[in-house]
């Protein structure tokens, strides 16, 4: 077979894949241990849901039969996010679910943008979201930044920072400066870490804001908050408006009761913070690695108080999403993926003749019933060899099976210690789960 | 949001994606006690290689950027299993991969067949493979078999017949009949379960056979044996060949090793079982409920000498799949898909009032850091309320945290038993984890 690698789409050695799914372990131990429950939903949506979302056309995959006379199933497309499909299935259950409705889903979603530095068209994402029938305090939008934060605490990747934000607080603003085109606005300003001031500014006014107007929006974009009271920089800047107010102080809440549980993931305002997407409607986040955040950002999340609603029903939720892929991608560039083991086995049990093979088996047996993982060596060559080979996969313990004339030993490939040991009782520094 | 269901994409209920993710975990956990390594491979391949690997051409779906003037990636298609996508991966890393290469997987595939009894267009597998440059021992044929029935011993699913047979065998009888088209004879008899006698003969006397020779062919197919004994039945049919004799002696080989380490799951060998699949070149397999042996396969597999292969460098594989979604929608038909909680949390805290809040979540806060799943009451309501909501969700302990005149105390939902505890030593009673 030849090789067919395709630029977006990672797949990673098994090294580096172990590194990965501890991380999905991880994240998923916390998310359970706070009660949110595992859902899935199918890869494809009906394409008219993907494009009201307000992702741009040409990143949606559209998905038909091959060959198809007529293409039967073209309305389908994969989705792009967790979140519309999660919408879809909480509004097609609502009767048999028991709200307020917390779930986490971990799997992989597609993109048609160009890759590049952490950026895949396929992705692995961990989304957590809570959404309830009626009114959703905003104590859930606080559990949800205090979840991520105690997930990103667990994980083996460098400090992030979660930057806080809220739309109603930003559109606020905007309407407060009597401007018109608020969606475009957010959309100009959501892009200006990546245009700078000179091309943000010349797209607001190209949208039909004055100078004026334009610069105190980049103001606004500009203040950073590491505490409460450094909010007030919003007050200082002299726009009123309702909506403003009421994001402000949304803001200042979700921050106030997200501070209090915070552990080594920092939390911050950051009003440059919109998201693309257009269901979001109040609080917002992104974080980037702390040392580093001219990165990608990681992590993203908010409120979304229509995306699950229909005519009757208010559906209101809000949630946050890992980007795992992202993530790994990342580690990758810096060098700091850390990959030793290519197997998850424990232990290695040399086989001492191929005709001796059947009691190595039963040592692995015993080992295994004991919840060790274990390989066999496959050949019956030179111990050296063998051993080697459980080196080559990153196994630390090497056993060898009884013999006439000597008991069953175990050797720490670490230390070199050999000694004695039964594997009824034997057991592996924990250093690391299988 | 309007309901958009659609058949043949199977989403589950909390509870019922609750029983998934168990047997996904325990399938998980049993790969990797016997050393298998997880990897993950993209969604899609390019659409030649889908199309080469004998697949029907109208059951893949292709896919496409959204309103691209050229279809731009027109060569992709979602994969249709894990062995393809995994035989290239291999291939693509050869010199990466410490050999013989022992991988699990566990991801969705898509296929777009009609949907009906257990059969979905999106469906989760779970592969276990091992391939080797050179030559693949019939050891690792016997090792797969074994890994596949000490998997199922574990499920909480019905007893699973597993149905051996080889590839060799069958092509050998064709060849000493003097049967010309091999591959479409088996094709014929990889259909006689839904076709019936009368019309596989027919389908066989249509292909070139002789009625004679197409009756030889049904009567080897009928040939089923629990014991290696049993299998002298092919033998007394008379026809000779050297391929036959090599598929026997293997089929004789691998069962004999794989009985020896089986448990509940039953092992036999079926000579129907083909496998619809061209890249299979000797032992094949194939896993029904041995209770109702009628309903569709739940697992599968078999040796593949040549799929990884390439014009310099030989990659023999052998493998097997469990179908986690063809199971679940089968126990769901049955009626026996055992779902009660709802939530993976296993304990639930009382709020005693809204401005107490706070005493319920470092009581949660305490159980989270001992690994123990925890939800805290959304609301405030009366304790019947909440304790009903607790019921609902299917948690069986309820705390209710300290007040100044009473110590914390834990309420056994399951015997109604409450008493004081302190959450710092308290556990729950594990019949079952988080």
């Amino acid at each position: 077979m030849k090789s067919q690698r395709i630029s977006g789409y990672p797949e990673w050695l098994p090294e580096e894949e172990l590194v990965q799914q501890q991380i999905i372990d991880t994240i998923r131990t916390n998310f359970e241990l706070h009660g949110y429950t595992p859902i899935r939903t199918r890869a494809m949506e009906p394409m008219d849901v993907l494009l009201s979302k307000g992702e741009t056309d040409k990143e949606i995959f559209a998905v038909h039969r091959h060959g198809a006379d007529v293409p039967e199933t073209a309305e389908l497309g994969l989705h792009y996010d967790l979140t519309v499909p999660f919408a879809r299935y909480v509004s097609e259950r609502r009767g048999q679910l028991v709200f307020p409705f917390r779930r986490y889903q971990i799997q992989p979603a597609w993109r048609g943008e160009r890759p590049q530095l952490g950026r895949f068209r396929e992705f692995i994402q961990a989304d957590a979201d809570v959404v309830t029938e009626g009114e959703l305090d905003l104590r859930f939008d606080a559990e949800m930044i205090s979840l991520l934060a105690s997930t990103l605490d667990r994980l083996p990747v460098p400090t992030v920072r979660l930057q806080l934000n809220n739309r109603k607080l930003l559109q606020g603003f905007y309407l407060g400066l009597g401007i018109e085109s608020v969606v475009e606005t957010l959309r100009w300003l959501d892009k200006l870490p990546k245009l700078g001031e000179d091309k943000t500014l010349e797209g607001l006014v190209s949208s039909g804001a004055s100078e004026e107007q334009a610069r105190k929006c980049l103001t606004l974009s500009q203040i950073r908050a590491s505490s409460i009271d450094e909010l007030s920089a919003v007050d200082e800047l002299g726009v009123r408006h309702p909506l403003l107010e009421q994001g402000l102080s949304e803001l200042r809440e979700v921050m106030a009761r997200s501070l209090e549980s915070a552990n080594s993931t920092e939390i911050v305002a950051a009003l440059h913070i919109a998201r693309g997407f257009d269901y979001y409607t109040g609080t917002v986040v992104e974080g980037v690695f702390a040392d580093e955040p001219e990165l990608p950002s990681i992590c993203a999340g908010g409120r979304y108080d229509e995306l699950a609603s229909s005519d009757n029903v208010r559906l209101p939720g809000v949630g946050v999403s890992i980007g795992i892929s992202r993530m790994l991608g990342l580690l990758a560039h810096q060098g700091t993926l850390q990959a030793t083991r290519r197997c998850p086995a424990q232990a290695f049990v040399i086989v001492h003749a191929e005709d001796k093979r059947e009691r190595s088996e039963e040592l692995a047996k015993v080992l295994r019933q004991r919840g060790i993982a274990t390989l066999v060596s496959d050949k019956a060559n030179a111990y050296g060899k063998q051993i080697k080979h459980a080196i080559r996969l990153g196994i630390r313990y090497v056993w060898f099976p009884e013999t006439s004339s000597k008991p069953a030993e175990v050797r720490d490939l670490d230390s070199s210690h050999q000694e004695t040991a039964s594997p009824q009782s034997w057991s592996p520094e924990t250093n690391s789960e299988s």
